[in-house]
């Protein structure tokens, strides 16, 4: 989905570049506090991170988009009531626990947002709450408000991306991504690594920006740039309790609105893209581009089918091309579906070479060969189980920006799709095998 | 859904109660061959194995189901005209190679079968073919027809073990499972391990029976059974593309058609619960309950969302209680389909645990430790990887026949479903990453 294509080399070297997409819009300031705390429902102590993000003073101008999730969070409950508010001037992120399905959770939700409005002289309604981490444990609320007047404290007007920092969970690295439109500046910081298939996925998104462009007009550019970004991806199917994406105006510059929904959709693909490349365990990306069908709907369905099949995700990982399954997984779909593409009339193709065409597919060793080698160089890195036998990711920050690419032509209709996904791995299942312990 | 509960110290011991199903209805004979063999796709050889159902006359009682994914193998195409034919007398299925979108594919199948049928005496739509393995490479067709006669002459009358044996690709271990109906037996055999969310999933599935029942009947009961077994397991989603289940009777023996559907239905049951015990890397059966549901249908996909959820299944994997996702897969699914459950009025347990409940989870370390002594006791084996870092399956039969026991009540209305699936392991990467090589 980016234009760009980055490489780098050290996580300092990724750093670097962060700090050139980390400068904060004007009207906004990021601050940040963290604590030792042992959950009521388990007996080993944590550390909880809180990011705040604040205006200078509370905006008009502000959307969010929230999880489709039938149970969601109590955060997810608090800022569906918070979009008819008249204004919003900060939102306050912890990780560890997501306060979703436990007792009290809105309660506390509404505790946190009230002592940090307090502390910045708003008003409670003018907070968004947002929790990612563990379902059902409650937060540790009383510690929360202890830290909230470091986070306070800690405010400055430089840069997100300590907040970018504070909001990760599994993930290996910060994400960060700015896009300008005329003078204004739009700046997103994402988290999200496993329990994503945004719809949204735990996916937190906060974008924030100076464009003084009215409330409704940020309302249907996020709901268009969501759309043609975070709902085109999937790391593991599950759609998260509390996936949220935020954005906030400060108003302080003008902004065409086409450069800004332009800049808006730049950036919240290329947080897509982010959140997919550091998925839990990820070794590939894979982008599949779907043409030929009936209409969008299917066409993103297919290309869901391609990114979510299990024995697709696995032979991507091992550089196998078996590719077989990659029929297996459009046909599947169909005949769910009902669409019935003549197999004379799909095509299909891997890294530009092509599998399918005229009903059959056309399999040699030296294409084999050609196949291995495109996907080994997508490749992020290579397995390799520590003494215990466990895997973990030997990297911290995005090698490079290659992806696998897959090509589907079901030859039914005129509508296409670009989904992004990713392989399974040992290291998926090494992270999610024992993911609180 | 097996109502016995066995368990195995040794695949010795496994052997001996397999014997104890295998012996074949009156009428029937069973024989195989096997051959090495290099892909013209690949250059490494394998080996292939053919197995031989053959009936000592052709049969007008027969019924078959087939995968509705929408891009079938050669053998389904060719196995779809069978149903209109007036007869049935063998079955001839290969391992190592699908013969799904290969060039030629239903010519193969065919000379394969003519085959078959010139050394039976029989007539070439008299056979059905049936293959599974690798897609897109083509059938060894002259090395299939030299191994024909070997397995004509190895056909006998006393046991379907050793066609069990013949059809499997990743099983661990052969599936047969016999029921009786009054004065006949219905004796089934499957394969099956990956690829496996029957609708059908490279499940293939045969059913053999000398119960005097006419093929409309046979028709009914095999659909009706279908649904009521490999239709509501899955362990990866992955539909294949040659699916396929039949049943094929030598009307030998009296049988009432209620005691018939009954035995056919336990054995598909039994089966069914066999290949997901034996799938790829399975190391926990997991049962989900759905009731409360609005109609059967929903019921059926909360539980497939359940099951098919890669971070529940990981968490099961790891015997780590992490009940929140199962939160989360349900309202995923819920969500999607616009079904909104009462949150107070939605019930989870586990184990017998209940979990959710009243709109919030009960979770705390009592609870928690009995939750992963439930996981423990239904493993089958601890993960171990070898010295290069794979993971193998330490066993060659199933230990036991217990499961992960999860109950989803929704509060909607008075339809459920039982759904049985795995877990997501190490096991299942290292054998999908690298299948072929």
């Amino acid at each position: 989905m980016s234009s760009t294509s980055l490489s780098f080399a050290s996580r300092a070297e990724h750093r670097a570049w962060l700090e050139t997409q980390s400068a904060l819009p004007e009207g906004f300031r990021a601050g940040t506090a963290g604590f030792e705390f042992t959950p009521a429902e388990a007996d080993k102590p944590g550390r909880m991170r809180l990011a705040l993000l604040a205006l200078d003073r509370p905006t008009d101008a502000f959307a969010a988009r929230f999880t489709r999730n039938a149970f969601p969070g109590a955060p997810v409950i608090v800022g569906r009531e918070r979009l008819a508010a008249p204004r919003l001037g900060a939102v306050i992120v912890n990780n560890k626990i997501s306060n979703v399905a436990a007792p009290g959770g809105v309660e506390a939700a509404e505790r946190v947002c009230a002592e940090v409005a307090r502390r910045l002289g708003m008003e409670p309604r003018e907070v968004l709450p947002s929790s990612t981490g563990v379902i059902g444990w409650r937060l540790p609320v009383e510690r929360m408000l202890e830290a909230v007047p470091a986070a306070v404290a800690s405010l400055q007007a430089r840069s997100v991306l300590p907040a970018a920092e504070a909001i990760m969970t599994t993930d290996l690295y910060p994400k960060v991504r700015r896009a300008q439109a005329g003078e204004a500046a739009v700046v997103g910081i994402a988290k999200g690594a496993g329990m994503i298939e945004p719809n949204l996925a735990t996916m937190l998104v906060y974008l924030l920006t100076d464009a003084d462009l009215p409330r409704e007009t940020l309302r249907e550019a996020l709901a268009a740039a969501v759309d043609g970004s975070f709902n085109l991806i999937s790391v593991d199917t599950d759609t998260s309790t509390s996936d949220t994406v935020a954005l906030l105006s400060s108003r302080r510059r003008p902004a065409a609105e086409g450069a800004f929904r332009a800049a808006l959709l730049q950036v919240c693909r290329d947080l897509a893209e982010d959140v997919v490349r550091n998925g839990e365990g990820v070794h590939h990306v894979v982008r599949v581009r779907v043409g030929g069908a009936p209409d969008q709907a299917a066409a993103r369905a297919v290309g869901k089918a391609v990114v979510n099949s299990p024995l697709v995700k696995c032979a991507v990982a091992g550089n196998d091309p078996n590719v077989g399954r990659l029929v297996a997984a459009v046909g599947k779909l169909c005949g769910e579906r009902g669409l019935a593409p003549d197999p004379a009339r799909v095509r299909m193709a891997m890294g530009g070479e092509v599998l399918l065409e005229g009903g059959a597919m056309r399999l040699d060793p030296a294409r084999e060969r050609r196949l291995v080698a495109h996907l080994a160089g997508a490749e992020l890195y290579r397995s390799a189980p520590d003494a215990a036998g466990n895997f973990r990711p030997p990297v911290d920050f995005p090698p490079h920006e290659r992806r696998v690419e897959i090509e589907v032509e079901l030859g039914l209709g005129a509508a296409g799709a670009e989904v992004l996904g990713a392989d399974l791995t040992h290291e998926y299942v090494t992270e999610n095998a024992d993911y609180r312990s």
